[in-house]
């Protein structure tokens, strides 16, 4: 293809689109080319399309399948896994800009555009009294179209469950152009294929999602919060089993040493630093019970070796110690570029899990730092490398696939939350089997008969 | 074809087989040409296939595809919507003897065969102190595999969602005969297409489920249950939406006059006959909340017009009005067979909703009963009709389908839990629209190119 080609190709988008609607402007498309996986092998994308109408997405797909290009939909750019690495030669289609909002108390769901961010939802909802559950550690700055897309998870996710548990309706863009809508505000709906589920978690592969209808709930009830300390990895995951085994927390995070220190470094908390592993537990139970599980979840950790464990009633410090938990990523990047893996596992292998992790790095000589949702057994090993250092780097991708190896052989999950990806697609055959494969790629055939949408990414 | 053609096709499968798993015996098959739907189209299957293994489901299908014959698969035949009618010619695969079950305390999951039924998961998991919400009216008769694969619902749906947010795996023969494994004992998993929600729901017409787990919540807290009568349907279905603005009940369940003179004629427990509708709310929120939700609702009541209303924290006594709840469709049913609907509406549209159904059933000159699942806006019309006096059975159909239409106009489902089967199969396009049958058709052939699951269903 000549440039002449290219370009008299996205001339026929451009007259399509409103005045400024496809940037090709180089210095403005670097900062479309990757997510927060920074993915090296990143595209340079013909152009980036920032929509702000579902008929607008139609119009760059018919496009786009006319001329069979490629199309990363994107968007809040805040991806783990590079599902949205542009593509060369491709458009990037930010749906940031539809930021539509409807909140309806009766039904107690939201009809949002793709582009508001989490939080944005969250608190829209919550001057009416209702509360959007799922939260990723990123939930101030990821969009609830890419949480859609990847079937995002969070802290809250080990009561209250992931994404997929909230979203009963989608207005999605096929490839061909073809706008549909699957569901709606109905909390039970068996009519016909459950397709919207199906586009949930499809990170951008089956079609463009340009409006969601969440289910909401009532606000959480208030929370207590439990933090402890263990001089070692292996005593924090035994008292992991030993919760679950017994209560539902709303809440149950893992921080490993390096972890700790990392966030200790910038935070200046008063985090013990000499501390093997952390674990910080919430209740939010209502009347009694939450004053009887933050008892027994003292008393657990005790019994289990802890060296401090400290709880509170008071939500500012309970917040405290989650935003600590939240900002362990930042922390850690501030260290060096991160390898961030999502491993999960059915949850007695937890301490086989994090064990294995631990032996991974040290035989690999990397830096890995693991936080995880213990509670519910999905884990994120960050893998500290220098991608200037090509024999580090190679070392820390052996790290990161051999991670994922030991997961799968643990009968887990090479993610949990956050989409396959590019970054991970070579090991998602090991993990479903090939029929498993085949079937999904029968399924995106169907639907997207010219590989158009989010080549590379997931199949 | 030939009786002697179709013999001898089917000598291959019964030498494929344990003795006895093929039936032909037309005194055994004509027990399993329906489900409670009564489809009066039912065909005359060649046999039924009664596997107890993965294995055995894997032969019948791949001996199904080789000759193209059609596979009705079939869980506890008591479907309401003639998903499982069997199909002239073909087979039908009764799930029924696969029962394996295992518990996990520790991950909170239940691995079960498609053939247990609804009841007995929900009494094996009460053993280890963990709790199955999904509660179709039937719960014990019905089979989990039936649940998956119509994303059944029921009374606790309300508050604690349907089958769908609780599978979490699924073990799936496909129409090739591929057993695939989908999902896991895993709470969290993004990786892949989410294959496993595609097949709940998808009536037999992508796969055999030949393994089910599922997620499993602590038990339930201790119930109070409130009952109210009204004199009119209005007055009733208005205070269903001033409880659900304030609150989030675990039931709320709606009976019309019909369906509380049905009840009360077979179990005589004193219900008011002379009531336009009565409601039965349930409260389960834990310490206080429960009291003050108790008060809130019998203020709600009141204020909303209720003749009389009734409070106890008694168990017996609340699962004695749950009961007669459940006791209307067989109760209506010693009335006269009766078609039976399941639409549902975004909550508002509920009292427009039955209100358009009671001005049918006039229209007509039809009985017609209607109870409700009045808390998630899913009703259930019991239209009485004479099958043998086809003019009577004629304006029961032009109601049925009336119903339907009504419920499409009001933006709700033509099933809310039934699923569509065969009997409401004509009016899925309009719900869903041409385009999203095209695209679940395409899926469908990517799935099943001969077309051997379950035709003449759903789609």
């Amino acid at each position: 293809m000549t440039a002449t080609d290219r370009d008299a190709r996205l001339d026929a988008l451009v007259d399509r689109l409103p005045d400024g609607m496809v940037v090709t402007d180089p210095d403005i498309i670097e900062g479309y080319r990757r997510d927060r996986a920074a993915d090296p092998d990143a595209g340079v994308p013909l152009a980036v399309v920032r929509p702000t109408t579902t008929e607008h997405v139609r119009i760059a797909l018919r496009w786009a399948n006319e001329h069979t290009i490629a199309v990363v939909p994107r968007g809040a750019g805040t991806g783990l896994s590079g599902g949205a690495s542009a593509v060369e030669g491709g458009i990037v289609l930010t749906t940031e800009r539809m930021r539509a909002l409807a909140v309806d108390p009766v039904t107690r769901t939201a009809t949002v555009g793709p582009g508001l961010l989490n939080a944005e939802v969250k608190a829209a909802v919550a001057e009416h009294g209702l509360w959007y559950p799922p939260d990723p550690s990123s939930f101030e700055i990821c969009s609830i179209g890419g949480n859609a897309a990847t079937n995002a998870g969070g802290l809250c996710c080990v009561k209250y469950g992931m994404t997929t548990d909230y979203v009963l309706g989608l207005e999605v863009v096929l490839a061909d152009g073809t706008a549909i809508r699957l569901g709606g505000p109905r909390l039970k709906d068996s009519a016909g294929l459950s397709l919207t589920k199906l586009f949930v978690g499809s990170e951008g592969t089956l079609g463009v999602i340009t409006e969601v209808t969440v289910r909401l709930i009532p606000p959480q009830p208030p929370r207590s919060t439990i933090v402890a300390t263990f001089e070692s990895v292996d005593a924090a995951t035994e008292a992991v089993l030993a919760i679950v085994r017994e209560m539902r927390p709303a809440m149950l995070e893992f921080m490993d040493r390096t972890s700790i220190r990392a966030v200790e470094s910038v935070l200046n908390m008063g985090l013990d630093t000499t501390a093997g592993a952390l674990l910080i537990a919430q209740s939010d139970s209502p009347g009694d019970d939450r004053a009887r599980e933050t008892t027994r979840m003292t008393e657990l950790f005790t019994a289990g070796g802890a060296s401090e464990v400290f709880a509170t009633d008071d939500p500012a410090d309970g917040e405290s110690f989650t935003a600590a938990r939240r900002f362990a990523i930042p922390a850690m990047e501030k260290i060096g570029p991160l390898l961030l893996e999502d491993v999960g596992v059915p949850l007695p292998a937890l301490p086989t899990l994090i064990d294995g992790i631990e032996q991974i790095a040290e035989r690999h000589a990397v830096t890995c730092a693991v936080i995880a949702h213990a509670g519910d057994g999905n884990t994120h090993p960050l893998i500290v490398h220098d991608p200037t250092d090509p024999e580090q780097t190679a070392r820390a991708q052996r790290a990161f696939g051999d991670i994922m190896d030991l997961a799968i052989s643990l009968g887990g999950t090479i993610t949990g939350e956050h989409g396959v990806g590019r970054l991970k697609k070579a090991w998602l055959p090991d993990q479903v089997g090939e029929d498993v494969m085949e079937l999904s790629r029968r399924i995106k055939s169907a639907l997207d008969p010219s590989g158009i949408l989010n080549p590379g990414a997931v199949l």
